[in-house]
């Protein structure tokens, strides 16, 4: 059997729980972050950057790779993991985020969404079927069923359509896939309505996808209501699926999750802000362009035994900064990701140990300065 | 003693030949190629790629970094080879190739060249001194002197005002250095005109320096015209010193100057091309923005064993640029660098097996296309 998902720890006083998903190109130990490859690269990072920083699985985009280079050409070249050099995991997410972020570019319909490529303007026409077609020449371990991403802020007229369409467009899905080697998640919908999750949870466990994620989050909505949300949700999901929740986040996003039963994460947020100077660090934040950091000789996090941290002083990584010399965004970005991951790794750790409480309370203090 | 120049092989038919340059931060087989880190990065590429590419010294440079961050605060830092992270060999350049390339905004005169900041338009003052004491804070192995640079096509009479300058200057420099485990080469000028190359070298070996350079050239003269420099020039310096050739250049560049006598080099060019999707290779030059490429699986160059070559295949190069990824300069710098290194790895193979003119036949052969 190609996918297990096998549960390790749960923690007795809260949702959190470790469990170890193994998949065609490897095991990965959840709960755990993907880096963004939206367009096949952790931008800036080369692959082998990457896993040393400790991650294992990462994520690339339907919708980009479709419009460029295009699926065919990847699949021609051996599919995506030879196409990017990553022999681990990958996740594709289906292109239903780009429903939501490319909103002025498409028309949806129950048949598809046609999107203006935003390249060239030209049509491109992804129904759901399309959608597994894309993602099995792509060839990643798990291919995401196509749904309806809206806004949060919508009325629960339109949140309840987009929860019908998604709904209709997973069983789509799960009738188009014809390989055996991908594992096929799906996403439930339903903005801040607890009865439309409710509704679209239950549709969706009727059909036993491989993993259940939580989209439609992270879109606007405050990170209480968010927390709400995946709270309220978690436990319509099957306990023994990975749980993905899209798009988060912030690592104090994050810590909240698990907490609440999340197994699963990825954002851009490590390497975006990486790029804009911004680092993690494990006593809160620090912005590089800052005046303060020009002659500090210390690494970005003392804590931190990244590649970066190891070899470079704050006043470098600012002088880079200053100099607008590309190796500053991309040693924050490595940083930032190797945060990221040893944060997963600490939380793995304490709730290994039955410490998970605790834990966060400690890291709260140290991260976000709360007693 | 920290600094030797040792030869071990003089080629019997050319000028060509190999040696040890032995300095405080390690050994440099020569001939050899410097990566160019104008502001205290090579661009794009962490030290640790650096080294892998197989560079054993690389460049800085005297203007930008005394302007940004100012050499006090590198000082401060430990120096430049901790502040970069660099523990190999460095040479910083003196701020004297600035008199030409940033000619609209400076004055010169014997007691100095002073610069408008081309970053906020403060006044940097640079005497022959100053740029000593900034190299002396910077620390790194070898210091140039400041020379007065003009553009090529210059009437004799300028390119004899500069020679003369860069004389004086170059025995202020000299009279300013203290430190004792820092090199200090000087810098031959004379544009075109072989008389003054003449003094302007007859006048420089007289102080005994412990390198040479040519410098005023790859400012805008045909190759032809700086090989006939080339040429003339080196039989006038000591035959056990380091000679080195600064900007040059293109791969047929330095195999003809190597042959004419030249140990060092330094260039933007494999760099600044991979930032420009132009890549080296043993049969030519390629443009990865090509369509042709769009469907390639081979390597950049199926003779090199760089990261990119080992990895990535020319489409996913080619997808890098067209989608604008950062990854696409990254890799293909990487690539350059290690093109360049192994250029000059064949290069001292050859001369120190006796084969350099056949060599040289069979390189042109293959990366010029000639017969």
């Amino acid at each position: 059997m190609s996918f297990q998902f096998e549960i390790l720890h749960l923690d007795a006083l809260s949702s959190a729980r470790c469990a170890r998903f193994s998949t065609p190109h490897g095991t990965v130990e959840t709960p755990a972050f993907m880096p963004v490859g939206t367009q096949a690269t952790v931008k800036g990072i080369s692959p082998q950057q990457v896993e040393q920083v400790g991650a294992k699985m990462i994520l690339a985009n339907t919708y980009h790779l479709a419009l460029r280079p295009g699926s065919e050409i990847i699949s021609s070249l051996g599919g995506l993991h030879r196409f990017m050099g990553w022999n681990g995991p990958i996740l594709t997410d289906s292109g239903g985020f780009q429903i939501f972020s490319l909103e002025s570019e498409r028309t949806i319909t129950d048949r598809s969404v046609v999107f203006r490529s935003h390249i060239d303007g030209s049509v491109f026409d992804l129904s759901p079927e399309r959608a597994i077609t894309i993602q099995e020449e792509l060839g990643a371990d798990v291919m995401m069923c196509l749904d309806h991403c809206p806004a949060a802020d919508l009325p629960a007229v339109e949140q309840a359509d987009a929860v019908r369409r998604t709904v209709i467009w997973a069983q789509r899905c799960a009738r188009a896939k014809r390989r055996t080697d991908q594992a096929l998640f799906t996403i439930v919908q339903g903005g801040l309505h607890k009865q439309l999750r409710s509704d679209c949870a239950e549709a969706l466990v009727d059909m036993d996808f491989s993993g259940y994620a939580l989209g439609g989050l992270s879109v606007g909505e405050t990170p209480e209501q968010m927390y709400e949300i995946v709270e309220f949700t978690t436990p319509l999901l099957p306990q023994n699926k990975p749980r993905y929740l899209m798009g988060v986040g912030r690592p104090q996003d994050i810590v909240e999750a698990v907490d609440r039963g999340m197994d699963l994460f990825d954002c851009v947020m490590p390497t975006r802000n990486g790029r804009n100077a911004m680092a993690f660090t494990s006593s809160g934040n620090l912005r590089l362009r800052n005046r303060c950091h020009r002659d500090d000789d210390r690494p970005l996090d003392s804590q931190c035994n990244c590649m970066t941290c190891r070899t470079f002083s704050r006043a470098y990584l600012r002088h880079l900064f200053q100099a607008g010399e590309m190796l500053g965004p991309i040693l924050l970005s490595i940083h930032n990701l190797a945060f990221y991951q040893q944060l997963m790794r600490n939380i793995r750790s304490a709730i290994g140990q039955g410490l998970w409480r605790e834990w966060c309370r400690q890291w709260k203090k140290d991260y976000l300065g709360l007693e």
